[in-house]
């Protein structure tokens, strides 16, 4: 019956979770196995498999029609794996021809930020949108662009790496080595950094409550759980961060003609009005005549999209 | 003999300029006639006819396959031209349509900096290059970006238009109602502006020579010209505009996952050093694995490209 199921990879820094798919996106099941990711290389691609394997045999004897994995770093056309942060020995492996002979099925590789953006086109905020800029907004900030309904990949895989877009040339020094990039200021580690500052300024605010008065406690979750809450200081910060993320998405609309940004990540769930100042700003930095056709919504399958974007690799 | 024979239409503010173009890209012939840009629609058609059908006439004999028109303003796929800067009379048109009815032939309308980027692509610097954004440095900052050997248009027909790319969200207000725009710190006029209000300091500059010693009379090709003469003061402040720039096509690069840059335009011919400067910033912008492949490299066909880029559209 369920003629039409593949397997979904979500490869992490901690952990692999595989989901069996179906046709219509629906994840019949799930599962969780560490990533080894400071193992082997064939340590890690071990983990991967018995993930794989774990949900093949949840699939009922019904046939399965490939295995698609969304991976941390660039990932070639050949789903060749470079430069993963946080793995030990995966840099330049073949992953997709690997686990093709593992598993002798047709298997795609891709970036975990493009799968997540592939699964939002299919199943999720995007469906009604053939080309748009999905965003992912947390310890960084990274992205994945759907054009006519399909990932654009650019001419090596690197296409939607948007966290290094610089907003101010003379802005502070991010990780990169650069300086002014979008993430060094609205990065998880760079938005708590900023929290922190100024909330010495504002004894009363929930968010202080939230770390049980310790400012080193500070993480975007509870900025964000204090906004929701109603706190004024937590919303302005959030406000703030949502203004400079839309400086940089200006940048993208600009270069390929988009007018839709689907935001993901955990940051991107404190509410509305972080989407509606995103969206102030993303207006301010385009043409006029794009203005009136500019969106910002946030995403919907939260931490399924992994799943279901690698699943979509192979559906 | 000359069976493959085309007709390219550049269509400017002040004049409409054809050729009769060869399957290699050579111009066989090509005349110039007043474009009429502050009359009404159907004058700058006749002006478009009587400059295209002069072309033909020169055929001398041979079959023409079709003619293509870079077009200012924004140009949908259907080759309606939207809002060209300098026209009275100009938004909305179906020159695509109107033209194949007129002419009774294959007719393709392009947005003129998408034309020039066909062209460099085709016969011009960017040859040997399936990927590019083509860059226009000039009164303001356009671009045409190529992909996979195409122009890459967007959805709509308005991608690369990379001049409204902020690099800094606190800026200078720009003509398009926003601030920190790349061409509010780099196009002709705001160059000129800062090379007045700097030249003050600098009473020794060949600049303040070529300009009859009337600061009122900075143009870029000024500062062009005294920075080839070997002018200190020139050079910086090209070096200095090369180094802004070089921050918006990081923007670009990194979005699209592009490396290579090719700058046409005025500014642009004023020496290797600017393009230097450029690529410098633009490896500073991008990430680091990606630094070493970045080029940025001068257009070759100058003013030729517009044509050129036009008869590319139906070669």
């Amino acid at each position: 019956m369920n003629s039409d199921l593949v397997i979904g990879v979500d490869l992490g820094g901690t952990n692999v979770k595989t989901g069996l798919v179906s046709n219509e996106g629906k994840i019949l099941y799930q599962n969780k196995f560490p990533s080894n990711a400071s193992g082997s290389r064939w340590e890690v691609i071990k983990q991967i498999e018995l993930s794989a394997r774990d949900a093949m045999e949840h699939a009922g004897g019904a046939e399965i029609r490939g295995v698609g994995v969304g991976s941390p770093g660039m990932v070639d056309d050949h789903g060749v794996v470079k430069g993963p942060p946080n793995f030990t020995d995966f840099d330049g492996i073949p992953l997709q021809a690997e686990l093709e002979r593992v598993f002798s099925l047709p298997v795609r590789v891709e970036n975990d930020a493009n799968a997540a953006a592939i699964a939002e086109s299919r199943f999720g905020a995007g469906k009604p949108f053939p080309d748009f800029l999905f965003v992912i907004w947390g310890t960084g900030v990274g992205g994945g662009i759907i054009f006519h309904g399909r990932i654009f990949r650019g001419p090596t895989g690197g296409a939607g790496e948007i966290g290094h877009i610089c907003i101010d040339y003379n802005g502070p020094p991010c990780n990169c080595g650069s300086r002014g990039c979008v993430e060094a200021y609205v990065g998880q580690r760079y938005l708590s950094q900023r929290a922190m500052a100024k909330l010495a300024n504002h004894p009363d605010s929930k968010l202080l409550e939230l770390v049980g008065g310790n400012l080193e406690n500070i993480e975007p979750v509870y900025i964000a759980q204090a906004a929701r809450a109603g706190d004024a200081f937590a919303r302005d910060i959030l406000i703030e961060a949502g203004t400079l993320l839309g400086v940089a998405l200006g940048a993208v609309m600009n270069t390929m003609d988009l007018r839709v940004s689907i935001i993901g990540g955990g940051i991107s769930a404190s509410g509305e009005f972080v989407m509606d100042a995103i969206k102030k700003s993303v207006q301010e930095h385009v043409l006029k005549p794009s203005r009136p056709d500019i969106r910002v919504l946030p995403a919907k399958l939260g931490n399924n999209a992994g799943i279901l974007g690698a699943a979509g690799l192979v559906l």
